[in-house]
């Protein structure tokens, strides 16, 4: 299929937050053209044109950490203490998840992430076949990264997984990756960081959600989860962590040598009442940030607007300071920043040979008016409902509030909550 | 005009947060049925009848603290200090505001309001002769509140727009207010209180947003600004405090004992780093409380949804405790508490002889999917993607993404734009 993306504004972030008026070619999958109006050869045909109308062409966003098939759980358990909400509410309900489950709540989250411009997810979780077909079959880009703690998952497994998925499908790949340090005993770390070394592969890991998890760490290793776990030698290919609010000086300066990537959660930190990662510290020494929705049994909702807003607002209140973690820079992460830390370096910007995952962007709502300065306007003002149409490698998943996935949002709702009546029992 | 909502279910807060399927019947300005589906008298003729598809029908959210006017400053300084945000930026641009340009930028606020579900806005501006006329004339509901200070208005002044808008025109009405005590001088605080003992009318003002605010106070009067505006007998007749971020014992002991409301402003309190309102404590204590955006240059958005995810988000982090600020609680802010505090006692729940200022969210889009429970849906996933329509006063304003007001958006951003454009010089 090749798309011609005309009268756009076009933020393409490969320097810096800069918007010019153009134009941008996809053909296939790629980006064959991006800049200014160029003219045609005499034989082009294409199978759309798209008058932009003014409004604006970006990279999608990328939602780089979340757990899609907890959708299930969407304001099935809120407004509870951490431990008696994972215990007693998601626990039991997890344990009488199907495989078909996954599928269904997978899909419904690739609809999700479409509305808000999201164009690829990097999703831990178990059943993973499922969800890479959900992702598969709605045209969607995955990034996964194995959930292996004691009590699911093996070491096996994760190395069968990892060889499988990195071969599978040109919008799938696979990270090394495990739960947590509390949920993972010392011998199968060892294990994962044996694995980590036989493929020079980065690590993954929920990373100082909690300061209890943190202290537990320390009580239980003499060490903060990051020391302990860098003792171990996962980090030696890189890697990253989700969270990673309760971070010591320690803890950061092994982020930065190792050039981890941090994964930030401020919707979930903020329902969880977890705390407020110190970007703002992060970014001075120069640590590389994404930001993540994390799944919707924590936050409830899968929206990068939500989760800038959030990101910027949560470091000027922690700092004191309303100058702190300026528009730009969460923008950069929400695009760029999560590509990287996913491996998607050929999603990361708008430019000529790199994959079309983009957004279009409306800026013809009051929300985006006046035209004072865009990218803040996209940052500070910007909604879900701004997100006029999803192109994920190539092709126009959403556009209009219209889904083209290959199954009917309608019938799926239906399927959605058929399934968790059945799961509540 | 009059419409038969038919086929919806139905949150009509009058009785907490219940969900029944059912009807709703809207003859001129009022709600004239609300419940199970009743036999139409034989003659009866609609204008409309509109089948919900099992939507949810709930009464418009208030936003009970806004700056209309200034959507012309969105974005456009932001990641500033407080004061050099303020006096550097703000100041200098708003003195250079005209009329024409209050009425301009105020119908943009106005479009905003609509698409986020808000039927009605608590306004504290200057130029209150072209607010009033822009809600006029777009059809929808303003409350305003005078912004008297030492540097705009007058006690005169103030007097005659209480009596002027007070019997203006049935969406409009007036209460008196002022700045905040640090812009206003103890005599002309206790001219405003002769007036509220005149009219026994209740008194607005921006409280207690930031720490220094109160610290400058006390160093000034050797007294918090609630104990000293109490002491001149402002709050005799009830009112309210926007903000009131940094609140003492004792200043939470007048609100009890008065009965003043408190509308909080999350969004704003974060972005220009205030600090976080004791909400709960508020609510322990039984303080009525209602939620405002703040005006656009300080937020930059007027989005109810954020702003409901922002109140109880921000007071989990606060006391560190999950389960702080349920989600019912909030739903009730934003709609009958902020009514409340606007003195809309016709505009807080749906129910017969009510005036018809209502919502139609959209529960068939992936992020209010399952449906575990909807109220936590709107409040943890919502956004103003799921406003499907919005009434004010019986009168359809928007819906399925278009306006009604009168004027056409397209028209009205390109001349907002260029008054921008004139203002900045």
């Amino acid at each position: 299929m090749s798309v011609r993306f005309h009268n756009c504004k076009l933020l393409t972030m490969t320097d810096g937050i800069k918007i010019e008026d153009g134009e941008l070619w996809v053909e296939g999958s790629r980006i064959t053209h991006v800049g200014a109006v160029k003219e045609q050869r005499d034989e082009k045909q294409w199978d759309r044109e798209l008058d932009c109308k003014g409004n604006l062409l970006m990279p999608g966003f990328k939602d780089a950490h979340t757990h899609s098939p907890m959708t299930f759980l969407r304001s099935y358990a809120d407004d509870l203490p951490l431990l008696s909400w994972l215990n007693d509410q998601v626990f039991p309900m997890e344990a009488k998840l199907t495989k078909e489950d996954v599928y269904c709540f997978s899909k419904l989250a690739i609809l999700e992430y479409l509305t808000s411009g999201i164009t690829s997810n990097f999703d831990m979780y178990y059943f993973t076949e499922q969800n890479v077909q959900a992702s598969v079959d709605t045209g969607f880009r995955t990034v996964l990264t194995s959930g292996l703690n004691d009590f699911q998952s093996s070491i096996e497994e994760v190395e069968a997984e990892y060889l499988t998925y990195n071969n599978y499908h040109e919008r799938i790949s696979y990270k090394l990756g495990f739960h947590a340090e509390y949920t993972t005993s010392r011998a199968l770390l060892e294990k994962l960081s044996d694995l980590a070394h036989k493929y020079q592969a980065p690590v993954y890991t929920h990373n100082s959600e909690s300061l209890s998890e943190v202290q537990q760490c320390i009580a239980r290793n003499g060490m903060t989860p990051t020391v302990y776990l860098n003792k171990l030698g996962l980090f030696e290919f890189g890697g990253g962590g989700f969270h990673c609010v309760h971070m010591s000086e320690e803890d950061l300066e092994i982020f930065r040598e190792k050039g981890l990537y941090v994964v930030t959660n401020p919707g979930s930190n903020v329902k969880l009442a977890s705390g407020i990662a110190p970007l703002e510290k992060m970014l001075e020494l120069g640590i590389e940030l994404g930001i993540g929705t994390d799944g919707p049994a924590s936050n409830n909702c899968l929206d990068m607007f939500r989760e800038m807003f959030l990101a910027t607002g949560l470091q000027k209140l922690k700092y004191q300071d309303a100058s702190a973690l300026k528009a730009e820079s969460v923008l950069y992460m929400a695009v760029s920043g999560g590509a990287k830390a996913m491996g998607l370096t050929e999603c990361d910007t708008l430019a000529e040979g790199k994959l079309a995952d983009l957004i279009l962007i409306d800026l013809n709502q009051p929300n985006m008016q006046p035209v004072n300065n865009i990218a803040r306007n996209i940052v500070y003002s910007g909604s879900k409902s701004n997100v006029k149409l999803t192109m994920v490698n190539g092709r126009i998943l959403y556009e209009d509030g219209r889904f083209d996935i290959g199954a009917d949002p309608g019938d799926l709702y239906k399927e959605a909550n058929d399934r968790v009546s059945k799961i509540k029992g």
